[in-house]
């Protein structure tokens, strides 16, 4: 018999549906809002549970002796495949395909705050000023903009249907090959990057942690991207150079930044990108599981279709290990 | 003969469209940035003109004794409608349905900070705190929404488009009836607002100023807002009684606030609304006629196509007076 451990903040709704799916098994709810990982599991459930349905510290995941599968409730799992943190024998799978909403909502906010310079204005709010908005220059718009993509998944095309929506012209997409993908003009592989981002108005990074993206947009590749272009980052940290980043921002490149994730992430207090002009910077806050009600009911889904996968044997959707 | 003065920043092909309109008529060309409007013009320009394609202080119309008709750059000219502004005689034409996408990505952009809690990171940013993102509390989206819009205007039927874009569900219109407007589930006239009022996810205006809207949003009728409702204007500052605003986002009421135009206007350094949470303002900056090419281009268009209607006695559009 499975025990499973839920760790989401499930409906009433949603935890019957899991329980019908697997009416054998002994359910344990634990509803976790704390994207850390929960921390407060009792010692007997720890080892009980068969199967995980959420997220732990990753040194936590050996206090779960009889572990078989972990569902993630994370797009990205590389903590997860760090040799050694993952006991051996255990599968994982990831919620890939969960998040595409609300990331590439966040991502369309944070650009249209800087396209339409909202943070100068916010400071001119703090300071009572209703002021000269023309001394903050003229505002842009994405109609007839070309936008490069980094990622093909389901963040970057929702992301590009948003573009699009509000009158993007091309939208280009960057993956493994150059196969086509719905909601790109056309995608690139990855290594044409170098030729394409002169020619982008908004490069939009959604990319997970490989050694193929760690690093990716260094100082070089930064001075690439025209003058007033955007940069915008909601995969993860390590496919920019943040000190390369705040110092070609510091230099007056770039129309502005928007990352809500970093390297090194949390960003030290004293790092330069905090005050380098035209960055914006959310804390890893995208993506937050339970940040929007869509993100939650999109992992409830797959964690139910892959936990019937599991119970009848078929492959699980999303296996990372 | 016919003397214009344009005060736009026009291109040089666009100035030369306008010599080709107008091949007898003499062109004084004066690009102003201004949006209060041109001060430094010559006398005896002043005296020569006929037509008059820009704006000028109120005040100043007085200064152009052979004026036959004045095309604002402005969508809204309720300061040259004042009695004993706008010499008799003298025909007023307005730029309505020019500033479609620049008012409405404005708006978007607003709801989409307030939604994504940018404000927020903004001043987390500024403390150099990588944030307890939670601690803000959860975002929002307009999935599934509803969407309460005040006119039905070339603005309005622009952020229209853009809410359903982003998935909002049912996008209602106020106007003067309740007859069908193209890119609205239905509209409403304005009588109906207090019913419509508690349905809204978003509230947002884009109003001309008139007796029937000025007022409209009292603290009666901010209060019949949903609790965690967002309020937009960008029409003009008078639909929306910005004391009880501050009054009421002060209690606890509405989930933010984004006012591109405010009542009184400039506002007052000691205003309330400032420093009331939740309140996002930018200083009637969303349609500068400077601030988006395409906005120049759809008035130097729409001042073109009345130009050739002027002079060929045909009815001008978008006349006020």
């Amino acid at each position: 018999m499975e025990t499973i451990l839920h760790l989401l903040p499930l409906t009433a709704q949603q935890q019957e549906a899991f329980r019908a799916a697997a009416p054998d098994a002994e359910h344990l709810f634990l509803p976790t809002n704390d994207r850390r990982g929960a921390t407060d599991i009792p010692q007997d459930w720890r080892e009980r549970t068969t199967i995980l349905l959420g997220f732990v510290p990753p040194k936590d995941l050996k206090t779960f002796p009889n572990l078989k599968w972990v569902q993630s409730w994370n797009a990205g799992v590389d903590p997860y495949l760090v040799p050694g943190v993952l006991p051996e024998g255990v599968a994982l799978t990831c919620a890939a395909g969960a998040y595409g909403p609300a990331v590439s909502e966040h991502m369309l906010a944070m650009l249209l705050s800087i396209y339409k310079l909202l943070p100068g204005y916010r400071d001119l709010q703090r300071e009572h000023t209703w002021g000269n908005w023309a001394g903050l220059g003229p505002v842009r718009s994405l109609r007839g903009e070309t936008v490069l993509v980094g990622g093909t998944g389901d963040i970057s095309r929702h992301f590009a249907r948003l573009c699009r929506a509000l009158g993007a012209e091309t939208v280009w997409g960057l993956h493994r090959s150059d196969k086509p993908v719905e909601d790109f003009d056309r995608t690139f592989p990855l290594s044409e990057i170098d030729t394409l981002l002169p020619q982008a108005d908004v490069v939009a990074l959604a990319l997970p942690h490989t050694p193929e993206t760690a690093g990716l947009m260094d100082r070089r590749r930064l001075l690439l991207m025209k003058p007033d272009a955007v940069l915008l980052n909601a995969g993860r940290g390590s496919a920019v150079d943040c000190d390369a980043l705040a110092q070609v921002l510091t230099e007056g490149h770039l129309l502005g930044a928007g990352m809500d994730v970093t390297s090194p992430e949390p960003l030290p207090a004293d790092h330069p990108l905090w005050d380098a002009p035209r960055a914006l910077i959310t804390p890893h806050s995208a993506g937050g599981y339970n940040h929007m009600q869509v993100t939650l009911d999109n992992i409830a889904a797959l964690f139910l279709d892959n936990l019937n996968r599991f119970l009848s044997g078929q492959p699980l959707r999303s296996r990372m290990k």
